[in-house]
């Protein structure tokens, strides 16, 4: 596989930095705190996220280190003290860090990942982190919601061209792979992370000969088992189609190939790939594949198939390379606990006048919990890091709002999500391969009850508290004065 | 500067692949072919777009080779032949390319890059360069539109834990700055391309104090001239400005300094900054700068200056680091020409049933006609290559569309935008550095008319062909069928 990791240490806010140099200047550098990554709402209002990652996040953590140019050009800003600069030429990860798997199925204000470090190390990889889980959860997210569109349908990843630079081509193809795309258009993917990168002709080819016919006779001669054709260069029904027969009669026929596509990239799907569905029947090239590549998103494929449009597979491209409709996942990173000195976890909590913004506290651990017999998710628990789920018992789960929503549980497994990724700075994590994180994506998304994957006003999933945890965080809001806890709490 | 650069040969397409082997299997690989960068739309239906990412295709082209992993990757995919590879094994870019420089206004349908190349050459590189080209064109452009909504005051660039992967957050803070933004929080960006880099404390720094005051107080101490403190952990009215003041008053007056800044995060900012603006300066801060940063965007920033909020500076992230309004700049990659044996150009169109997607054939330059008098642009004129204007002479322009609309211009100069970068495979222009290409950016802007800086229904730039390039196109029109030419043609 290519190697494509590059030492982006310095890829971080400049406040990282200051932050850093602040607490190293304060005597605070060793002090063990605990930071969440969380996200608050789920893209294009669906019910749930898709988690990814977190392979970048591992590369970068192993990477960690400033070299000597790094901590010349720190110094140039003249705001970091010597002794400080001496510490970062130093600098490495020894701390902790949990996280969901990627391929995960994920919901708001649960952590997906948690670093228990010293200051400055679980400050400094802040903004990496964010990043790499922020844009690759986003694109594994819309994927998914395109691929289910298309109910079982080949769809491939096309949107390099259009990618906000080269890691979200590269890494965006991997991303959309993991969500359930079949191949890409990224070669470069295909080599370093083995996604199946597949690709036939551009419009370009057609205009290179002088005329149709001869680009597609030309092709099926040079490629007779992968004959994919692209009939809109001048007109779909009067020219694409009759050309793309007569290259097929001629030179496949003789063959004895019977597997060929033609794909469209403009014009109206539903009208013109019904003709061409009975064109291609009526010359006897039933097995020809009819693709769709057209600015086409999880909401067009969905009515193009609703219309009866004849479709085998789609390609998908700057929609989904960019997650156009909600190009921005908010993942976010917050302090959450603090050790004092005798290593004593303290929970702490970020208020905020707008509610929904208001952190859970303390260092904390996720159950998901499924029906024993129907394997499928009921709800997610967030205890706190001490508290163990029994799931021989049943168990009240209840709405951390409004409290007197209860349900109790009978019958289900209970499994953590956060596992260990790195341990005193040492990772102890096996790297799934991108397979295994694709399987266990779909085993993810099928272990949902439809409720929760209906892409319009879906089920809100519950992700409760514990009752400790639930106490712990009344507690703290009420020391804080900012509102009475409610009375059955 | 800290080098950033890969070989990111094979990130292409796939069918760039297949295509380029098709050409070469043909004996067509050394015809030379002639390909134009344009886009359709501006975005975010604004007046104009800013385009950048020159330098990262110069690096590309400059780092263009395949190696040996890479052509035993190829090798794998089974479907290239030997001598193919063989050919790629020794592959470099040797033909010629013309842009547009970074920083420069542009509008639909101009040229904004023309490779003139062997078929396999300017094939191969599309991908890659409409991806550089798009990426940053799309963030110069948001950032020109944003640092323009805040009429003067700074704005810096904060968005890279949203990015869109490394790259989105490393070049998009470049684009950002081309585009009129000041500073930038991503460190990298400054070591790499001298962007400065700045930034001060998040909400972490804050909460890992006993208190909101010594966590203010601390960090005026570390960084007396550098104070600008993050006032909305917990309350801004009625703790952060209290607190912040009390630090002010305390650690800076004994010093003498009177610059420092506050910065809000969240709330109601039109209300919060007024009462702010009354308390820093009703007690002896009025230098104090007032700094905001949640979710902005040229709409919001507008209308925050309108109501009239008192802020100094923004700071802008996710909504400039992914243009969220409109996250895909849609350049296109198409062929213009081809030159037969004897090396006569002949100009290739692409026909569409959608007229606005009809290109403009012919290897072509690009004028830019400005008022000698007021140095602000009229129009932009796409004539065939071996025309020359000369702007000692009125000139009669003619909307492509409505042929009838024509207007004289006088007293006016016309200069070239597509400028040679590449001649035989080698770089002949000076790559500008950063500051310049922001500079022509700003001169750029300035040198437009208002109405076509216009957020909202702007006027649209005239972009006119010659008349010899409008005939040859109507004459390739009305030989495909298409429609027949309008009489006054």
């Amino acid at each position: 596989m290519k190697d494509l990791s590059r030492n982006l240490t310095m890829l971080c806010d400049f406040y990282e930095l200051t932050m850093s140099n602040g607490y190293f200047e304060k005597g605070m550098q060793d002090k063990i705190v605990y930071f969440d990554v969380f996200y608050r709402d789920n893209p294009d209002n669906g019910g749930f996220a898709v988690v990814a990652g977190l392979e970048q996040v591992v590369e970068y953590i192993n990477n960690l280190r400033f070299d000597e140019d790094d901590i010349a050009f720190l110094r140039s800003k003249k705001c970091f003290s010597e002794a400080f600069l001496s510490y970062l030429s130093e600098f490495r990860f020894t701390g902790d860090i949990w996280a969901v798997p990627e391929g995960t199925v994920v919901f708001p204000n649960e952590p997906l990942m948690t670093v228990r470090a010293r200051t400055v190390e679980a400050q400094f990889i802040e903004t990496y982190v964010l990043m790499a889980i922020n844009h690759q959860s986003l694109i594994a997210t819309k994927a998914a919601r395109i691929t289910r569109a298309a109910k079982g349908r080949a769809v491939s990843e096309f949107g390099s061209r259009r990618a906000q630079g080269a890691d979200a081509a590269i890494l965006g193809a991997r991303a959309a792979y993991i969500g359930g795309c079949g191949s890409t258009a990224c070669t470069i993917t295909d080599e370093a992370y083995g996604v199946p990168a597949t690709g036939t002709m551009a419009h370009s080819w057609v205009q290179m000969f002088d005329s149709e016919y001869e680009a597609f006779k030309s092709y099926c001669e040079i490629y007779p088992n992968n004959a994919t054709l692209l009939v809109d260069t001048y007109n779909v029904l009067e020219s694409g189609i009759p050309n793309a027969i007569k290259a097929f009669n001629e030179v496949l026929k003789p063959r004895g190939i019977t597997r060929c596509g033609i794909r469209i990239d403009s014009g109206d799907i539903t009208y013109l790939t019904v003709k061409v569905r009975k064109m291609l029947d009526d010359a006897g090239w039933p097995e020809c594949r009819i693709i769709i590549s057209n600015s086409l998103d999880e909401y067009l494929i969905r009515e193009l198939i609703r219309q009866g449009a004849c479709v085998d597979a789609f390609g998908v491209g700057e929609r989904l390379i960019t997650a156009k409709s909600d190009p921005v996942f908010g993942g976010v990173y917050k302090l959450c606990a603090v050790e004092d000195e005798q290593g004593n976890i303290i929970p702490k909590i970020k208020i905020s006048e707008n509610v929904g913004k208001i952190t859970t506290p303390h260092f904390k651990k996720v159950y998901r919990l499924r029906g024993r017999d129907t394997g499928k998710a009921e709800a997610d628990l967030i205890c706190v890091y001490d508290e163990t789920v029994d799931d021989t018992k049943p168990i009240e789960l209840f709405d951390p709002q409004h409290t007197w929503k209860r349900k109790i549980l009978e019958n289900y497994t209970a499994t953590e999500l956060l596992l260990p990724v790195f341990r005193n700075g040492k990772q102890v994590y096996r790297l799934p391969t991108l397979s295994e994180i694709r399987r266990h994506c779909e085993e993810e998304i099928n272990g949902m009850w439809d409720e929760v994957r209906r892409f319009n006003n879906p089920h809100n999933y519950y992700v409760d508290l514990s009752q400790k945890l639930w106490d712990i965080k009344q507690q703290m809001l009420q020391a804080r004065g900012v509102w009475k806890p409610a009375k059955n709490g």
